[in-house]
């Protein structure tokens, strides 16, 4: 399955617009509320992947749509995605001093600032859609569809219940269904509504949408077991944050209820399943087929 | 200006019609998510007095539009006020103890799981108008734009960065245009919002929006006032938490800045105001015109 696609180019490509997207939709200021939007810019322009923007995009693409139409869209992942992160990394929650190599956001400008840019970047985030609306650049209908998409995916049948059922699972003995819950909600549900808000932009039909979403939750799932894989042996200097600290913590991760080896198995296998759901979309999807071969050998 | 309005059976009677609409957007769970949700029923189902969306259905019907039409505003109206109220209560926050007479959030929960409620509320209100949409209930433009003024009037340019002011403020000495931007954003912005959204789905002119923005603004201003004097010389018990918090904890208040006389003198003066900018609308706005009267008499 050889193509011309040179995944580091299209992905920088990607990255370069949804950078300058997001520096437009929240630039510095300079009235009272400065400190708050100091902190809600730190933790979004900070180098991360962005993988899901650059999958929504893509998701749009592949069904013969635009990426530039389903850009608000990818905006808003990114932001709900580094709230999520924000959150996640509190002392009420995982306690988390490092993100990307950087102090987190509570260690740098105190927790109550830091829940607030995580306030801030979800409700930015969830303001994308409905300003390109009004704003004539986006059809009103496909904004809603795709922002409902969306929220459900954060929310709380989505991520939100994800990062509960975590948090209450640690320390714990759990079965594998119970980090199927976790991963599933926390990771998959966001990447899966990536792929297919993209793809809702893109107007695709409805047995394309059924497919991305497959697609969606087998990249989801891979890429989640793959991040707790990394978290045993991964390298804490290319992560920019602990390794191990999964297991001190007592995390369900998949490694500790499968077993490192078929953790690996497992992930090799969402992979494959992934590219396989891909069938029958032409050229325009091999940017998600490079992506789900990505998230398989990433080092961080 | 007498009217036949009996306030207290219009607040009742929109507050069912609200309190239907919350229940249907949020059924219990009896999956793995249960614990978040009912963190979230119990922050929402508190007897609280609605006051938002009932402006937002109030509006809809001041500009001769249906409150059923703005029913979908009004809920994610309630839902973005209810998690500020969570999340301003965590330890790392205000750190209060009683909200409505009842342990906060966090006291019942915990931390990490109140945080989390909050920011399901969030998502969930802020995606009670895209859903509206996409199943035919509201034109997707209407929502659109209703939903980017409750959107900017909740993030970093209102409630976030009044609240972020708030915090940054406390024990400090500060003047009154602080305070004034604190009360503006804080509060003033999502009352303001909670009318001008519910005009907006009624199909305001742009004169009739300024006008009731204009309303807004000034209600926001005087509701803010009196909490600040309910939290000097009001009565505990009726409040549901204690008084003499605010000063105790050197909070900015327009009483503490201002005096409580000047402090009294002003709220009156904002309702007044507030009534003036309802001049040349019909005995539609009655509702409106009553709630400003009841924001300067209210205990509680």
């Amino acid at each position: 399955m050889k193509t011309d696609l040179d995944l580091e180019v299209y992905l920088e490509e990607k990255r370069l617009l949804v950078d300058r997207a997001l520096e437009e939709a929240l630039p510095p200021t300079e009235d009272l509320s400065r400190p708050v939007v100091e902190a809600m810019r730190y933790s979004l322009f900070t180098g991360g992947k962005r993988l899901r923007p650059v999958l929504c995009l893509a998701g749009a693409e592949a069904v013969g749509g635009s990426a530039e139409a389903a850009l608000p869209a990818a905006v808003a992942l990114e932001m709900i995605h580094t709230y999520s992160l924000i959150h996640d990394d509190l002392p009420a929650m995982d306690d988390d001093d490092f993100r990307r190599g950087r102090p987190t956001s509570h260690k740098v400008f105190g927790e109550a600032l830091a829940i607030l840019a995580g306030d801030g970047l979800l409700t930015l985030g969830l303001a994308q859609l409905p300003r390109a609306a009004t704003t004539g650049r986006l059809d009103p209908l496909l904004a809603a569809a795709a922002l409902e998409v969306i929220a459900r995916a954060a929310g709380h049948q989505g991520m939100v219940a994800g990062q509960a059922v975590d948090i209450g699972s640690e320390g714990r003995e759990v079965g594998e269904e119970v980090v199927d819950f976790i991963h599933s909600h926390k990771t998959g549900a966001l990447i899966t509504a990536a792929v297919t808000s993209g793809a809702i932009i893109g107007r695709a039909s409805v047995d394309q949408l059924r497919r991305l979403e497959e697609y969606g939750r087998r990249l989801g799932l891979a890429f989640q077991i793959v991040d707790d894989i990394l978290g045993v042996e991964g390298d804490a200097g290319t992560l920019g944050k602990p390794v191990g600290a999964d297991q001190l913590r007592g995390k369900a991760t998949y490694p500790r209820v499968a077993g490192l080896d078929r953790a690996k198995e497992k992930a090799k296998a969402m992979t494959v399943e992934a590219r396989l759901a891909l069938e029958g979309f032409g050229p325009a999807a091999d940017p998600l087929r490079a992506i789900a071969e990505y998230v398989i050998v990433r080092k961080k």
